[in-house]
């Protein structure tokens, strides 16, 4: 295990009917700019909350982030909360949306082109305060300090993180709204959740037993609820559970003191640019695809997902790890989830550009050892097919 | 799962050769009080890379406070920050230091007779900033907001919580601390760690997967790692895995949203009072006599202990629970930690006057149901002669 900092300082604001707390964890005199995504909130009822619970407060609105949120959207709500001396932000949605608002959050006191934050890392000294109704359980964006913008005009899908200037000051993560999600807005959060862990937990042993069995209790717990939780939107107690998952997911603790991975999550972030496939969809496509041609710099941290994760004990090393892969494949279908490129109907053209866009972005050694070259991904890629 | 809220501000900075770290940590202009116990901080090296980080800071020390730190120690370190205008404390040490360094930071503000706090539960509105440099593994008092102070001249033990203003702004973990400890504080760290995350989890089904498998993960953790680090103290990597089992067991996210039991802390507690037992070695004495008396209330999650952290998958459900009860033992026993009464050459008269104390102290329905009464507590002590 490696040496860590280890700190975040979000407060979580846990279950049924909770969005009324926010009243109280807001400044009474703060000038509050809500942002939110496609209206959603307008019809599953969390609006009206909100703004109940804000009744007695100075409230903004600005609706329309869209998922990967833009940055030209993003720097609309920069110049209303210059415009109006906004002080507090409060994203109602999901990853994207919250995504977006730390985003906003770091751009509109930036001294500078606020571009410049994802494109040359330019350092963030302050932030607008920020926190979170959670309606959508997938990114962990909620109890973290990191997002990830698009660009599309120039094809970018960019990611930053201030933290702990962004992490949000409270989030409320209230199950019941998850009830109005979509069938497949809960199984691409099911799958997101699930990469996110396996991003920081399938490299090779480092000694770090606490993280890994925290990954794995994540893991078995979605293996567990998710096809509940996404069959059925009216139980619960699968909601609670799947929800507190992905928060649990990536909000630092599994990755604290080891080398993770995210070269899922790089080669989906240029399917989503190059044709906007949802997030979740692309690390399915991507998953099975990097398990296999990684498999043996991976193989140990493989083999124990195998048996502590699928419980796989019979066969030879090889057999356990790929019943284990073409298992966490069939998961990901029976959510509702394709894996492969031909269910978009792409086929090998689209390698090509996603191994160009990689390259453009200085993306050539992706993964927990930098052995994810572009010949990988291409390997990786063929496999997708 | 019920409703909650989690919050952990505290920032963990772990890994060897960390304590310089602390020096940014602080204000350049704070007035410190260090705070310490007996002095092992001045042989095994702990002290002088505390002063030399804080070279240019102006401290002062407070030495002397006590295993179960004791009320009257306490309020001499009181003065001193009355006196001198303290505005920093420095716990460094093991739980009683950070503990009494709790109480030290609530009562030195403090309106009032300050064992109010601990008596009467008196609000705590405001407390000197504290952090600490942990050096001894147990207690998970670095990472979270409660203390348990004692006042032995009228036989009480109490615990007090001031969240968020008694959570220490950082601690440093510093692994290679631990090689300075005798067997016997490691054996101790260890079994305390592990009855922490059992009163969390042995309760009944609340449906609570993360929870439940983050618990089962520290035990199997503390199983793996314990006795290697109790036998062999320059195994860094064990160090390190049980340093971090600790933190995790009592940061505050194996408790959320469920209830807890706590019953054998506080019958440990009495214990520590009357014979002045090491606190984690009250717990050993109790733990096995508490889950056998109180196994039909706890049948369902002792099972799924037997199966999960022990593996044992045969035999009738009595049977699984006996076998994991008694391995249990065998590990406290294995780790030298004894694990009944007789060990201390303690009989019935003991057991009479811990109902009596508890009694006194309005302890008298104990655990996650309130079905630990004296009749039980008589039962549980009996088995433990």
């Amino acid at each position: 295990m490696n040496n860590f900092t280890y700190y975040n300082p979000t407060k979580i604001i846990f279950g049924e009917n909770t969005i009324g707390q926010i009243a109280k964890e807001i400044p009474a005199n703060a000038r509050i700019l809500i942002t939110y995504g496609g209206g959603s909130i307008k019809q599953n009822g969390v609006y009206d909350q909100v703004r109940a619970a804000l009744k007695n407060h100075k409230v903004f609105e600005f609706g329309g982030i869209e998922a990967n949120p833009q940055y030209t959207t993003l720097m609309k709500a920069v110049e209303i909360c210059r415009d109006e001396n906004i002080d507090f932000l409060l994203a109602v949605g999901g990853g994207s949306v919250l995504d977006g608002t730390k985003f906003i959050a770091a751009a509109a006191p930036f001294k500078g082109e606020p571009w410049d934050i994802l494109a040359k890392y330019a350092k963030v000294e302050t932030a607008i305060p920020l926190a979170s109704v959670l309606t959508l359980p997938a990114t962990g964006s909620e109890a973290n300090a990191f997002a990830v913008i698009s660009r599309k005009e120039i094809g970018k899908k960019l990611a930053f993180g201030a933290p702990p200037l962004t992490f949000p000051k409270f989030s409320v993560l209230d199950p019941t709204v998850t009830k109005t999600l979509s069938k497949r807005q809960r199984g691409n959060g099911v799958v997101d959740a699930f990469v996110h862990v396996t991003e920081q937990y399938l490299t090779y042993p480092q000694h770090a037993a606490i993280q890994d069995r925290y990954a794995e209790a994540i893991l078995k717990t979605l293996i567990e609820e998710g096809p509940e939780y996404v069959e059925n939107p009216d139980n619960s107690e699968s909601a609670k559970n799947v929800v507190w998952s992905a928060t649990m997911a990536l909000n630092g603790i599994i990755s604290a003191g080891v080398a993770t991975d995210w070269a899922t999550h790089s080669i989906g972030h240029e399917l989503t640019v190059l044709h906007n496939i949802d997030h979740a969809r692309t690390l399915a496509i991507v998953w099975p695809g990097m398990m296999r041609v990684m498999g043996e710099e991976k193989k140990q941290k493989l083999l124990q997902y195998a048996e502590r994760v699928w419980d796989i004990r019979e066969g030879s090393e090889t057999e356990k790890i790929g019943l284990a892969i073409s298992r966490t494949e069939e998961f990901f279908n029976s959510l509702g989830v394709p894996t492969s490129l031909k269910d978009y109907e792409l086929g090998k053209e689209t390698i090509s550009n996603v191994i160009l866009n990689l390259k453009a972005n200085n993306y050539v050694e992706l993964g927990e050892k930098k052995l994810v070259t572009p010949e990988k991904v291409l390997e990786i890629l063929e496999g997708r097919l």
